[in-house]
C-alpha cells in the first residue's frame, strides 16, 4: 500500500510542472514566478537526478529526468519574458 | 557521497518553495502561476508525507512537511488573488 502512494507520487512529481511550464511559453507572462524559488528547485531535481544515477534507481532517474527538463523551460522563460 | 547529494536535494526540495509562497502573499500577484501545476505539486508533495508517515521515514516526513505549508500558502494565494 505505502509502495503504491510513493508510486503515485513520484508520477505526479514527474509530470506535475509540465502545465506551468506550458502556460509560461504560450502566454509569455512570468511576473509572478519566483525566481529564485524556481532555480532552487530546478537544483533539487537536478541533484535527484545525480543520485538517481549514482545509485542507478531507474524510478528516481526517469521522475527527475522529465521535471528537470520542464523547470529548464520554467527557468529559460523567466529569464527570456521577464 | 551519494547519500551528501541526496540529503543536499531533500534539504533544497524543503525549502525551495518558500520564496515562492513569500513573493505571492508580498505582491498579491499569482497570475503567471498554473493552478493545475501547483495544485499537482500539492498533491505530490502531500502524497510524499503521507508515505514517509506510513514507512515512518523521519526525512521524508520532515522535508515534506515544510513543502506541504508552503505550496498550501502558494495555492491559497492563487484561489484568493486570481
Amino acid at each position: 500500500m505505502a509502495l503504491y502512494v510513493g508510486y503515485l507520487a513520484a508520477f505526479l512529481g514527474m509530470v506535475c510542472w509540465i502545465p506551468q511550464a506550458r502556460q509560461v511559453w504560450v502566454t509569455k507572462d512570468t511576473k509572478s514566478l519566483s525566481l529564485t524559488a524556481n532555480l532552487l528547485f530546478l537544483a533539487t531535481v537536478s541533484l535527484w537526478l545525480v543520485y538517481g544515477l549514482m545509485i542507478t534507481d531507474w524510478p528516481i532517474i526517469l521522475a527527475n529526468i522529465v521535471a528537470v527538463i520542464a523547470m529548464i523551460a520554467i527557468v529559460a522563460a523567466k529569464l527570456k519574458f521577464k
